[in-house]
C-alpha cells in the first residue's frame, strides 16, 4: 500500500526526518470517571518533523494511559516512511494520504491519534514558515476564548468536590463540568444540585456521564437535574447509539453533547446531522489533528451547531479562537501545563491563544525527561 | 485504566504468559485493488497465550502491510498485562474487558486487530481444554463449507485475468470474485462480462469495488453488469456512507455486500439493520476475534441475512461451518496456506473445517522464520 510520494514542490520544505517519542506521565492524584475508570498516568506521544532547510515542527497526542506504544509504532513504522521526502507545505494532501494508507486499520481509532501527532507537527511547520501564530493561520481575528474547567471527580467525596469547585472558581474559572454516570443515580443528582447551590444560578455547569448509562438511567438523571440550568449533558449513553441519544433528547430540555469518542469525519457528520446532539466536542488529538478538527468545526457551523472542544486545551485554544461557532474551551484535568513552556492561564473565565509563532505548544523537555519511555 | 483482574476460577487455567510476534511476509506477486492500492507484503501478528498447567493457544491477525508494529505494541504493552493472571476460561468476559480498557483508543480500528489475536488464542485454549475442534465448539454439526476464490486482480491484464480464472476453476473452485473500482468504469464492465462468458451462466461471480466509487459511478457500473447474474456487488461506495449504499441499492437488483471495513458491533448493527446491505462480511481478524464474529453472525441470522466471511479463510472455515446463515467462504489471495501446517483444500467449490483439536490453525514456524521481524 502507499509507496508513491507526494511530489515535492521545493527542496527547502522537503521532509527529511520524522521522529516519535513516548512519555508516560504520572498524575498527582488518581482520577476516576464512569467510562474509563481509574487514571493514574497519561501518555504523551510527540512527533518531530524536520525539513531540509532545518525548519521543524512538533506535534503530539495523548492517551488516558493505554495505547501509546502502538501510536509510537505507527508513527515510526508506517507514517514516517510515508512523510519522508514529501513537501511539508502539502498539509491537507498529506492528511488525506495518511488516512488512505492506514484505512484498513480502521479509519479512526489509534490511526487517528498517530495521524494527529504528525498533522499537528505539519501545522506547526506551516505556521513557522508563515511567521504567524496558529490562531491567525487558522483564520482567527481575536485570540480571546471563553473556557471552563473539566473535572475528573468521580472519586472525590462530596466535601472534596465542593472544595475543589470553590478552588477552581477562586483561580479564575467561571464554569465547571462534573463527572456523573454512577449506578447510584441519586448520588449524581445530589452532587450536581450541591455544586449548583455553591456556585449560584448563572455560572456554567455541565455533567458528563462518560457513556455509562443506558437511556432510562440517563433520562432519570436528566429529570433530577432538569431545573439546574445545565449548559449540557455530555455522553449520557454510548457514543455510537444514536437511537439512545434520541430517546434522552426527547425526555429532557438539557442540550446533549458528544464528540470525544467520535473518531472519523463520517461519525461527526452523523452526529452533526442528528437532531439529538446539540453540542459537538471534537478533539484534535484523537481525530487526526488540526486538519480534520477544522473540517468538523466548519461542518458544525454550517449546521448552526456550537463546538466545545474536548481536552488538549493548550492547542485547542488556538483553534477555538479561529472559528465562529466556538462555545467554550475545556481546560482539561491532565496536567499538561506543567510540561509546556507556555502554560494556559485563565482570568474571569477567559483565556487567550498564544501569540508565539507556530502551534503555540512547545514542551519543556527537561521536565518531561524523567517520564520518557523512548 | 483497567487494573483489577478477572477473578481466577482455578489455578490450572490461569494465564501466565502472553507473547506477540510480528512477521512481514512477501507476496509472490504484487496485488492491486482500487481502495488499498498496491500490496507487496502482508503482516502477520501472532499471539501465544500460556496457562499455568502448560496448555497454550495461538491467535493471530493480519494487515495488508501497515500497522503490524502497532498491533504488536498493543498486545505486548496493554493487552498482556490485562490478561496475565486471568482465568483463560473467561473468554467472553475477557473480550469485553479488552474492549472496555482500550475504548478511548477507538472501539474498532487497530484495537480490534490486537484484541482479535488474543481472543483467537483464548478460543484455541478453550477448544483444546474441551478436546474438540473449533467448528464443533462454536456449534456446528457439519464441517463442509461452500467457498469461492477472492482475487486481487486489478493489476492483471485481461488475458492474465482470464487465465487466472480458468486456473482457479481447474483447481476446484466454482465461484470467483473480481476487483473493480477503476475510474474507467467501461473497462470494469468489460472484464466482468468477459469472465462471465468464460465461466458460464451458473457459476458464482462477484465484483468488489473496494469503496472506490461514489454512488453515480457505482450505479453506472451496476447497470453495465445488471444482466451478469452477480451474486453480490461488494463495497461499491465508502463503508460508512449508508446513504450512498441506499442510492446504489435503489438503482440495481444486484445484492450489495459490506463488512471488511466495519470494525465495531455498532457498525455491524447499523449495516444489518440497513435495507441496502444484503450480505454481511465480518472478518474475525479485524473486529476483535471469534467472540464478536459469532455475535455479528447471530445478529445477521436474526435479521434473515447471510454471512460471507472476508479473508482469514483458514479460521473462518470453522466459524462458517458453525452458523446457519453461512453463504460462502472467501478463499483469500494472501498465501497464508503456505505457512500453516494444515493448508485449505478446495474440491468442487467446497472445503471443510479441520477436525484437529483447537482453532484448526497452526503455523509452520520454520517457514515463517525468514519473515520474522520480532
Amino acid at each position: 500500500m502507499g509507496g508513491d510520494q507526494v511530489v515535492a514542490a521545493g527542496e527547502a520544505a522537503r521532509i527529511v526526518a520524522v521522529e516519535a517519542v513516548l512519555y508516560r506521565v504520572p498524575l498527582a492524584e488518581a482520577l476516576v470517571d464512569a467510562g474509563h475508570g481509574l487514571h493514574t498516568h497519561f501518555e504523551l506521544v510527540t512527533c518531530r518533523i524536520v525539513c531540509a532547510d532545518g525548519v521543524e515542527g512538533v506535534g503530539y497526542t495523548y492517551t488516558g494511559g493505554t495505547g501509546g506504544g502502538a501510536i509510537r509504532a505507527l508513527l515510526r513504522e508506517d507514517i514516517a516512511p510515508l512523510l519522508k521526502g514529501a513537501d511539508a507545505h502539502d498539509v491537507e494532501a498529506l492528511a488525506a494520504r495518511m488516512r488512505a494508507t492506514l484505512h484498513y486499520l480502521g479509519v479512526g481509532g489509534i490511526c487517528g491519534f498517530a495521524i494527529a501527532a504528525a498533522d499537528i507537527a505539519l501545522w506547526d511547520i506551516r505556521c513557522k514558515r508563515l511567521g504567524k501564530p496558529l490562531w491567525q493561520v487558522a483564520g482567527g481575528t481575536d485570540p480571546a476564548v471563553r473556557c471552563y474547567r473539566g473535572l475528573i471527580d468521580l472519586g472525590y467525596s462530596d466535601d472534596q468536590l465542593l472544595e475543589r469547585v470553590a478552588a477552581e472558581f477562586a483561580a479564575g474559572h467561571t464554569g465547571i463540568k462534573l463527572k456523573v454516570g454512577r449506578p447510584d443515580i441519586a448520588t449524581d443528582i445530589r452532587r450536581v444540585r450541591a455544586v449548583r447551590e455553591l456556585i449560584g444560578t448563572d455560572r456554567a455547569l455541565m455533567a458528563d456521564a462518560n457513556y455509562s448509562w443506558d437511556a432510562p438511567a440517563a433520562i432519570a438523571f436528566a429529570r433530577g437535574v432538569e431545573d439546574m440550568n445545565l449548559a449540557w449533558f455530555e455522553e449520557p449513553v454510548a457514543h455510537d447509539d444514536l437511537d439512545a441519544y434520541a430517546s434522552v433528547a426527547a425526555a429532557t430540555a438539557i442540550p446533549l453533547a458528544s464528540g470525544e469518542n467520535l473518531r472519523t469525519p463520517a461519525e461527526f457528520g452523523q452526529a452533526i446531522a442528528h437532531h439529538a446532539i446539540a453540542v459537538l466536542q471534537p478533539d484534535a488529538s484523537n481525530i487526526g489533528g488540526i486538519t480534520p478538527w477544522l473540517d468538523v468545526a466548519r461542518r458544525a457551523a454550517a449546521a448552526g451547531k456550537p463546538v466545545a472542544s474536548h481536552g488538549m486545551h493548550e492547542l485547542h485554544v488556538s483553534l477555538m479562537a479561529a472559528i465562529p461557532n466556538a462555545a467554550t474551551l475545556e481546560i482539561h484535568s491532565f496536567p499538561i501545563d506543567a510540561y509546556t513552556t507556555n502554560p494556559t492561564t485563565v482570568t474571569n473565565g477567559k483565556t487567550a491563544a498564544p501569540n508565539t509563532t507556530g502551534s503555540g505548544v512547545s514542551f519543556n523537555t527537561q521536565r518531561l525527561k524523567p517520564h520518557k519511555i523512548g
